[in-house]
């Protein structure tokens, strides 16, 4: 019997390449007067952010640039992003960029309608008012922020990540233009990719999957087995940027409903304690992880192992085991290095690592149960 | 390269048996105060209201039971809803059946947020205002109005069916609960299942569709291959009424976003010249439909046919005949008729049908072009 399950009304999603032109329009739809246009340093001098420019300076009151998102964004640098809002009267966020730029604009709007600090907010479902009219608009095919309910960020007086999830945070508008993937460095590009695939294989697995969020996933899966080498290869190739800037959102909008596994547990204390790119690391424990959960997932892993495969490639059996190899290849071949070592983890930190790892609200949805020692085992295992 | 497209922010859809104990709780989450609970009429008698008007009188201040839903509703019904909504002052709309009562309640709706007359409304987009806070609860596994955009009306002055399409049509929440469908009599269980599987296969072979919808019409259809016989044998039977319940509305996410094909293009006529109930019409035509449009979707059926083939069956090719030809066996042995002389379809009706079938907008959407003399052509080789 199908499990009691809900699925979020997220926000509109309008793809395609070249879409972008249109965040204009959609921002004037959205009643939007100066909004604040917030991104990442650097994306401006790319060129990245042009089309976005050029339409809502055709359509909507004067915006207001901010280019501080920090990547991984401090609390702090969210108070500094609210004060630029406030000060400039700013009535709407366009977010551009990568999860931390999307990420701060979630946080920030929830202080603007809500008041208070951000740790008022910490968990779930804590705010009541929705953020401010929002635009999303990814750069990386990577976080699947842009239709997700949660906002990372780091605490500096804690010194960890804290989430804020909430119905609350969802856009109105996500806007998924995979021309804007064109200047991504090489080995974001692959993080990026690694952190899609492992929201889609984590969702899956979840408790709380249900056939709605499995569909989804199971797309994401489909596409990036088909076309991550080829992107990481040419992120400007858009027959293979289209099918990764989607499966990036797909995969967003599964496990927003479903909640994560336990990669991204483990991921976390890593970058507590050595920093490092999110979805690079994910990409390291991916099939780490899936081995640790085979138990539990051997007949949807088997189901996933032909989406998996090297396009061209032999083919080979559609085993579970298949599956995990599959991830592994594909993160080697785009790149990925292939240990936490590689990365700069020291084995002195990794007890204390799994404490904080065993900790995670990811375990509650993981598959299997995970304890200290579990996680521990799963980072000794990618020392080496 | 993926052509662009729009997912809508549909309704929050609450799946599970027995969830409909909850929409008090979503209809004072919504605010809702007087609500309209407007539903077919036999359901108050056939207890499947109990549930949902316990959990209204426990939230929200006196709801107003309105049982007058027409099955394809007239113009006239929707204006003697209406007047019901504002001389209670209901605000609010909890719509409580199948795809008539909910259209019933979105036509309305949007007559009591934007004024005018229903006519006003016919086509796509042309309501400014979003109907009154709606919740809901399909009551038959079929139309999935649950989760569409779109209003089906009889106006009776021209004698024909006008639809409404508008994002401002969608619920706030779906409250998908398979218990509801336990007293569905056989030959309703057939047809509306058959009603949601062409929306499914529709919505695939759409000009419109994309990988987005293409993952719901996939798994939506996988769930009816598996479920279609076993749930028309015992509604009752959560085991099987729960799969086709989400299947229902899968497909119903997913053709609000993508559009139809001709056998919806083919059904109206028949409705409109010999009525009968409009998922047993799709049945009937839905494998010759296929077949046409054979030329244009080999592939996509080939992917098909091993989600259809019959459950413990031999199994067989997967190929977009075995698709065709499975479809054609789960009509018959759910009890579809095999023609449509068999529903009182008399031939030679059939060139003014096929007229009026060539005029659908559902043309514009199907994988291949058809007109007058291919609409006949399917007309006659269901004559049989």
């Amino acid at each position: 019997m199908i499990k009691p399950f809900q699925i979020a009304s997220g926000p509109r999603v309008r793809f395609g390449s070249g879409e972008a032109a249109f965040v204009g329009e959609e921002a004037a739809a959205l009643g939007m007067k100066h909004p604040m246009l917030l991104t990442d340093p650097g994306l401006s001098a790319a060129g990245v952010l042009t089309p976005i420019v050029e339409g809502l300076e055709n359509t909507v009151p004067g915006h207001h640039l901010f280019e501080q998102a920090e990547t991984n964004p401090s609390d702090e640098s969210i108070l500094r992003a609210r004060e630029f809002y406030e000060s400039n009267d700013c009535g709407g966020m366009v977010a551009v960029g990568g999860g931390s730029a999307i990420d701060t604009a979630k946080a920030m709007g929830i202080l603007v309608t809500n008041g208070g600090k951000l740790s008022d907010y910490y968990g779930a479902d804590k705010p009541a008012n929705r953020v401010p009219p929002f635009i999303t608009v990814p750069t990386t095919a990577g976080t699947g922020s842009e239709v997700t309910r949660a906002s990372i960020v780091t605490d500096v007086v804690r010194q960890s990540k804290a989430s804020i999830h909430s119905d609350t945070l969802y856009a109105d508008v996500a806007v998924v233009d995979p021309s804007l993937l064109a200047t991504l460095p090489r080995r974001f590009a692959a993080g990026a990719l690694m952190d899609a695939l492992t929201h889609a294989i984590e969702s899956i697995g979840s408790l709380q999957s249900n056939p709605w969020t499995e569909a989804l996933s199971m797309q994401a899966i489909a596409l990036i087995g088909r076309n991550a080498r080829a992107f990481v290869d040419n992120p400007t190739d858009l027959a293979a940027a289209g099918p990764i800037a989607l499966a990036a959102t797909l995969a967003g909008a599964s496990f927003t409903n479903t909640g994560l596994g336990i990669v991204h547990g483990l991921t976390h204390p890593v970058f507590n304690f050595f920093g490092g790119h999110h979805g690079t690391t994910n990409g390291i424990l991916l099939a780490a992880v899936m081995t640790f959960n085979l138990p539990a997932m051997r007949e949807t892993y088997t189901r996933m192992a032909p989406l998996l495969a090297e396009p061209g490639g032999p083919g080979g059996s559609a085993s579970a085991e298949a599956a995990i190899e599959s991830v592994r290849a594909i993160a080697h071949d785009i790149g990925i290095p292939p240990s936490l070592s590689a990365i700069g983890v020291k084995e002195e930190y990794l007890d204390r690592m799994a404490i904080d790892a065993a900790k995670s609200a990811t375990v509650q949805t993981n598959p299997l149960p995970a304890d200290e020692k579990d996680m521990k085992k799963i980072y000794m295992e990618l020392m080496g």
